[in-house]
């Protein structure tokens, strides 16, 4: 299991007038954990888009226990549970704020591509390497 | 079964660099058809937050089969197959093209909830009254 | 002078806890107002793209005198009071609430770029030929 | 004089199909590395509006030099240039690249504001407090 924490702290444009984090507002920020989580291991997902690799979202099912708000100091946890067979990929995701109460949680589903001809591909060799080491 | 169907013109800003809109930027397209899906009822969400009632999203659940590009004029589809008893209510959305080809879909389960004390209520009485010829 | 009038609902993504459009998010409505303003005039921002045309945003000026709300059914003007010579246009942009009372108004310089090797260019010949009439 | 800086790493829902930081998504860095300026004083804005005050913006102009791309980490530049009198705020910023490269700067006036009846303020006692220093 490959497990990341990133922390993002949320901005005033992302709260609505109920005073809390919008619904679709959580996923800019998934994406931005994944990115780290990618960092993390060495290699950025703008390299991998320089490398002719997109990764579009496929499928999002997430549930909203409790609000952020705004200033909160969230953490964003990416979870890998199984090293992707194939072109898809699957992360979990769980929001935690400062007391460290779970606000929400849920997966995405995206699909490596070729960017040229939008055909599936298989994660790069290089990064499948480097999470390897997680799933033995 | 209530069915609305709401039109939306992609923007720039909700395309991305892949030249799709970015996953999380239909959620205010669902949001704005089910106030529109309200509207045609003779009432409207604003109303309802005057009268005390909001109705934060607590499960959201969506597939990307294709993507939208920008300066498409899609067509949004909100459909409610049952009532809804007590504080909760589902909603399923469908999005097309300008070619009917479905792009999108998935369901969006909302609370209804009173802003003052954050307790569970239900669905206005008279929002009740308009839905109900849609469902004998 | 041409001047276009369209029209735009506040969505709830766009308004923050103060209970009023964020100020950023006028931008989209302006891009979206200069998009259906060159509509209305037989083409589109998405043609000129196809072209290889692009047009980045390089100055914004907009003072924000009243604030506009959730629901809003929105006037967005856009003006442009001079036709572009050399590769720099300059839109004028008001925003009317319901109530025809001015919200918002500024102004934005776009230059017409080349996509391929972001060298300025002019703006479109057929665009030019069907903005002319307003300008004589 | 006061200055502060920020980083904020740009996150691809930011980035439009030009490939670049769409115009108007630099406004919530800006409030975020105005958010991190008070921070450093020893208050949050957050504390601000618990005591009853709001911000709202009334006049942004701001220059787009050069693009900021994907998962660029960006450097915002917070200047105050002088200690308001009255209601009345002005702030400049600057954003640079990772190769201290100026890509975007301009300014934003803010008023306080009293949040319960929206009458022109003054800013918080202890926060002109911790800003005196920075302007002898």
């Amino acid at each position: 299991m490959f497990v990341n924490e990133t922390h993002v702290r949320v901005r005033y444009s992302e709260v609505d007038q109920m005073g809390v984090v919008y619904h679709s507002n959580y996923f800019p920020y998934f994406e931005s954990a994944r990115a780290e989580s990618i960092r993390q291991l060495g290699m950025t997902y703008a390299d991998m888009e320089k490398m002719g690799i997109i990764m579009p979202v496929v499928d999002v099912h997430f549930r909203y226990l409790r609000p952020a708000k705004y200033d909160d100091l969230l953490t964003i946890k990416t979870i890998l549970k199984e090293l992707p067979v194939h072109h898809k990929i699957e992360f979990f995701h769980e929001v935690y704020n400062e007391e460290l109460v779970l606000l929400t949680s849920g997966k995405i589903i995206l699909y490596f591509m070729t960017a040229k001809d939008m055909k599936p591909t298989t994660m790069p060799e290089n990064l499948l390497l480097k999470l390897q080491p997680h799933f033995s």
